[in-house]
């Protein structure tokens, strides 16, 4: 079986460090055209570039990453399961269609103009929750649709929590230009019901499916729930299928299961466990953090309870053997050693215990592409 | 003359790349503690790493710049006058400062620990105005406050248009986590006054001078007038003085003068030249642009004007030879060359017609640190 997704991370991170949290670029696999959309903008075109950059290396599994704990750097291949299928930088056939695109082209372009053309390419975001760490990039980016030289529409789609919260937060001419208004139309935003398949429109044979799913409460208001999204991408021709997520808490111990279980359900009922290519799945702080300081997010503990459900509901104890969970939104918190590291280490450990060593556990990495 | 002031340049464009924003770490010189201020908040701690990774190393003017125009990367030299008081990566006094606390600690401290050492230091923030390239770092660097190890109690100043909007549009548990009325009191924030001088609380040798200034009007709305601020720093003891803009217009060419002008009228009138030591002020784009293409910022024809008209009040012909003028927020739009090359040619130019040419015009560039 050919793969049928191409995600290039773009950033990862869930802070506290700026102009590393999350955003993944999205494409079908062997496409000819520069076409991709995005889950999240975190980061964004800088990120482009220096991706591009990587691209021009040789580097690969000992490409070297931000760490700044034991060392400043570490190898890639710490951080990722010999399996999964990684590679450094953007994939080969944005590469190839890139230099089809500068062959064609009668300017000389350099690295901005590159990245600005695989930018304009990016027309679709789906956003999974107004917090900065997911959007920003997308609004210091905005101007750049307007380039005279590499002009860019481009929607945000996001449920509505989202989509009201950055119009009315963040475009509204106090924290950012009200570009969504400007009378250009270069900018717009749409709201997707949570559940209800949408059809991609770059990509005709997707379907996205957003979830609605916890992400805690208010910081000033413990009565304000706070939401988030997790994405399901199905491929309608393959019927393959890959799950982004938002920060997520999973649901109560007890009582509905009515948030990320939704995910599992629609997956053990709809996606065969062959289909079923990867899932990208925020896991914020180690084990050693109380529950009650995870603020809306997942430790290993957690994420490997939602796996087992998971399992549970396909009823197939080997129906996750060989699918690769790629973590994400890893808080860089003060520590002696990487929390990546601590939170690879307790998932592969928890893995044994329940009998998931076959599942790929890799954490997601900037510059880096994943091939499902 | 020994100088007054130490300021650690952490970003400085204008967009549309994420992560090199504008955010200025200012110090007293001389000071054997870890204390500082920001003005803007751009960038933040990943920055802060960055530049300590950078003032291990022993290169200097031919550092490099991230560029991505006709090289991805330039020396620093090329974007620096050559008197301009400019050195890579922080000062002596913090890296003594650094070596100091480190020896005292207990802990094997790593570059995360040292990092989050110097953001602990960093108590106020005074910022320009709400637009996300200016207060995004901030606001995602934010949890480190609570850090276990690095607790760090924070205040953010600005005029009332940059507090209501950072708590009404992004500390509102929509954005972000509301940390502001999360019960701690750790991140506070406090409105100043235009034109009333504020007593800095970690140096207390200093004054604060916040004037309101005009950054255009909102692209839903020309009727709604957006607003900036121009800080000008002033040591008590020895009467020195620097400025720091953010995003600026010029005032209007006829008519009142009623914005800019007044930072210009108040140094005229307080601040004898000998104890002006720099000016940071934006200049977004190059002349080429059109006037009414720059959306309220300036460009080298308006730079120029707003210094002539400076030098007119001090009604000195000599009084700016000598002065620092670096540059902030240009835009790094698509081009054949970078556009802060473009930007200093023709300041430079225009200096000599205009009889400044012993200004000293510098890109303020990420990474560096100018003793004024």
């Amino acid at each position: 079986m050919s793969p049928s997704f191409e995600v290039t991370i773009l950033g990862a991170s869930g802070g506290p460090l700026e102009g590393t949290t999350q955003c993944f670029m999205v494409r079908p696999t062997r496409l000819d055209t520069l076409a991709s959309i995005c889950v999240d903008a975190g980061v964004g075109l800088r990120q482009i570039i220096h991706t591009l950059l990587d691209s021009k290396g040789t580097l690969d599994a000992e490409a070297q990453i931000e760490s700044f704990y034991e060392n400043d750097f570490e190898p890639a291949s710490s951080f990722v399961h010999p399996e999964a299928p990684y590679k450094l930088g953007f994939s080969e056939s944005i590469l190839h269609s890139l230099k089809k695109a500068m062959g064609e082209s009668k300017e000389n372009l350099n690295t901005m103009d590159v990245a600005l053309q695989l930018f304009q390419n990016l027309k679709e975001y789906y956003v999974t929750h107004p917090h900065l760490d997911h959007t920003n990039a997308l609004v210091i980016n905005s101007p750049s649709i307007y380039d005279p030289r590499f002009p860019s529409n481009k929607t945000v789609y996001g449920l509505p929590f989202s989509v009201e919260g950055l119009k009315k937060h963040i475009f509204n001419d106090v924290s950012w230009p009200n570009l969504i208004e400007d009378g250009t139309g270069m900018l717009e935003v749409e709201a997707l019901k949570s559940e209800s398949s949408h059809d991609c429109k770059i990509f005709p044979q997707w379907n996205i499916l957003p979830f609605k799913v916890s992400h805690g409460v208010g910081a000033s208001d413990v009565l304000d729930h706070i939401y988030s999204t997790v994405y399901l991408l199905r491929d309608r021709k393959s019927n393959d299928c890959i799950v982004i997520g938002g920060d997520v808490e999973r649901d109560p111990k007890t009582g509905n299961k009515i948030y990320l279980d939704k995910v599992w359900q629609y997956l053990a009922s709809n996606i065969p466990p062959k289909n079923l290519k990867g899932i990208f799945i925020e896991c914020s702080s180690p084990n050693s953090s109380d529950d009650e300081h995870l603020y809306g997010h997942m430790s290993p503990n957690h994420l490997i309870q939602e796996l087992s459900r998971l399992r549970g509901l396909y009823n197939n104890p080997n129906c996750l053997d060989g699918l690769n969970i790629i973590i994400t939104h890893t808080k860089m918190i003060s520590s002696n050693i990487d929390p990546r590291f601590i939170i690879l280490r307790q998932l592969r450990e928890l893995a044994k215990v329940t009998f998931m060593e076959k599942v790929l556990f890799s954490i997601a990495l900037p510059g880096f592409t994943v091939v499902l």
